[in-house]
């Protein structure tokens, strides 16, 4: 199940120039099933990242990071990332950054660079050791088989209770010269991305300076994968990966241009798409929410008062029974911790039905006009606190009965 | 459903000299269920009460804390204390305010008391106009049924979605005096009380002066009230108040006594029995966890790991599977925000049970062991930070399918 199921999935997805990728089936958590990707990269590319807060990050997550802080200090750069399922590598101390690091020497053995030059990422059940053994057998296929053209078995390698692949592609013009991107995510459960989601990879051939990539990932993710949340679970693995191939014809070296602007506005564009599609594929969700809350002192209250509505159980299951029981909102709102909040000056719309007026019941509310919007399959929750100017969105998806299926057989 | 359904029910719930208490049937969501409960106090009694944080408080709430206020500053004791079901009377503005104050103004003309020497209580739906006139119209029948022994009753006019009512009473000897205590408890859903639960009102018959019952409200609300989450949602509606009466033989004026110990501890055990009581009927509730949460730096650090845990959707669908899935705890306490928690001195328990060892899998786990704790109906999970010295204990429930089927249809 997925809000307006199935949700369009590009079939057009185009090889970006100076990025190749294998997959291969494991057998990690189940045979049969693509569970391991590898994404080799030209000698020209830069890659950055961000990545969970959550303080169990796994050992990939803690690689990757060592890895990417050294290539700042002057190493190798990057050659290739590697990403299995089934298995998070996460809770499993020092044994989990042995076996991660024994995966990264394998695949640097295979392509003749340094194990410093992989960045592993991983996502599945925590706690458990990674089969590290299957991992490494199933190296030399996804190396043999590098295409470039491999974008949509690269989604459908990652997944794990996603539904549908998520994936798009865009080629834009920026001062003349065309550049083709692409890019990947996952993830439907365990999203509360603080930093980035769970996974999601997005490339593209423009040559691109490391610090300048760093502050380009840094943008995109604050406007697409950190704005969304489907159970306010902030997983252990969240990692959003932004590489420039560095094989097109453009060039930005700095953050004070009109390229950097445009080529900010374009990974943006397609990382809020990646990231919605993850909203849209949430565990059982079956209606996209979209919370925007204006007026606030600063972003971060903004962003408090709508985490608060988008993590409640109770609004999250009135949006899946379509119920306008809109003071479930109002009470999010007022326990979302901004303590000196005036609720008399406080609005509340749903889409373009004004809800609640100064604090209370506005008096022209009805409810069949609630209800009206309540049975879409999208909303637009707007809130307006009246203090500055500051605002925040945030997407989010219902509660159903669904989720609780998918979550309570998870690993069965 | 409940947690060990049926829960058992006191049927010794003891009259508490210097308090009657009366019901009606006045129809306000729905016909033939009592909703009105007023109790009505001795001249001798104080009143103290803790109330929800949340910015929407609701209208009763805001007058029953000003009336409470004047009090304290010299104004009548309270006479009576009046609860209505079927409607919150919160998101409703200086309307809902006006109304709150028509029914106390009703009351105390039954009563022939002053309107101040009410304190009003709702609980309900959020943002809908409170039928007032119903109330009105109910009042005389509840004011003439009043009796002593009709704590049972009460227990029945407060409950909303809950299966079944709250209640206990207690009879301890403090100082060669024997002090009777009885109390009711509502609230399945809705509930992370901050400063209350939903609704609890306790009362005894000994004499306290009103700053050392002020003092007794917190120490006991603090160590249950505020101890218990359901679903994190704060509602506006919570409020926890202690009644002493004054017709017994215990006086207690200070709290530097061992009178006043004795009264603390079991006016805390009785609090601690209905706050759990909330949890055991929690919407959905299959099973009772209790959360603990050792060796932090203080305590405010171990509630909001406790908590972190107690609000996973992750964590608790994988209680209510029964499933050992219990990576889940360690992602839930990396996310808590304790932001220098150091994860390899981080130990987990399952009852008697060693999950995590230094922050990875124990290596004596087995998943034999996690799996016959998780299909227990009550479980305990341990958790030391190994930081300090302080630690915090939380009670909540499972996320089960009845969870959400009870929030979506909650206003048909």
């Amino acid at each position: 199940m997925a809000v307006n199921s199935p949700l369009p999935v590009a079939t057009d997805l185009k090889p970006v120039a100076g990025i190749e990728i294998g997959f291969a089936e494991a057998g990690i958590k189940k045979p049969n099933r693509k569970d391991v990707l590898v994404l080799t990269l030209a000698p020209t590319a830069t890659v950055s990242g961000v990545f969970t807060m959550n303080r169990f990050c796994a050992a990939p997550v803690q690689i990757a990071k060592a890895h990417l802080a050294a290539v700042r200090d002057g190493a190798k750069p990057i050659r290739a990332l590697m990403v299995n399922t089934g298995n998070a590598n996460a809770g499993t101390g020092a044994v989990g950054l042995a076996l991660a690091n024994e995966s990264c020497a394998a695949l640097a053995g295979l392509l003749g660079c340094e194990a410093g030059q992989i960045l592993p990422f991983s996502t599945g059940v925590i706690l458990e050791p990674l089969p590290v053994g299957k991992i490494v057998a199933a190296l030399p296929q996804a190396v043999a088989d590098q295409r470039a053209d491999s974008w949509f078995n690269a989604a459908e390698a990652i997944m794990t209770t996603d539904t549908q692949p998520k994936a798009a592609s865009r080629m834009v013009d920026i001062a003349g010269h065309s550049v083709t991107m692409s890019g990947i995510s996952k993830g439907a459960g365990m999203i509360k991305p603080n930093m980035a989601t769970m996974l999601g990879f997005l490339a593209f051939d423009a040559k691109v300076a490391q610090p300048v990539l760093d502050a380009l990932v840094k943008h995109a993710a604050d406007r697409s994968f950190n704005c969304i949340t489907i159970d306010g679970d902030t997983s252990t693995n969240d990692s959003f990966m932004l590489i420039a191939t560095g094989a097109g014809t453009l060039v930005v070296d700095s953050v004070d241009t009109p390229e950097y602007a445009a080529l900010a506005a374009a990974v943006t564009e397609l990382s809020l798409f990646l990231a919605q599609s993850i909203v849209r594929d949430g565990e059982g969700a079956t209606k996209f929410i979209t919370i925007t809350v204006e007026g606030g002192k600063d972003v971060e209250e903004c962003r408090k008062v709508a985490y608060s509505i988008g993590h409640s159980p109770l609004v999250k299951t009135a949006f899946f029974a379509s119920d306008p029981n809109l003071g479930r909102i109002l009470c999010a709102i007022g326990y979302a911790g901004v303590d000196d909040l005036d609720v008399d000056k406080l609005n509340l719309y749903l889409d373009d039905v004004w809800v609640a007026k100064d604090g209370g019941r506005n008096p022209d509310y009805k409810e069949e006009d609630g209800q009206r919007v309540m049975s879409q399959s999208e909303i637009t929750v707007r809130v307006k606190l009246a203090r500055g100017a500051a605002e925040a969105t945030v997407y989010t998806c219902d509660l159903s009965h669904e989720y609780v299926t998918i979550n309570a057989d998870y690993r069965s």
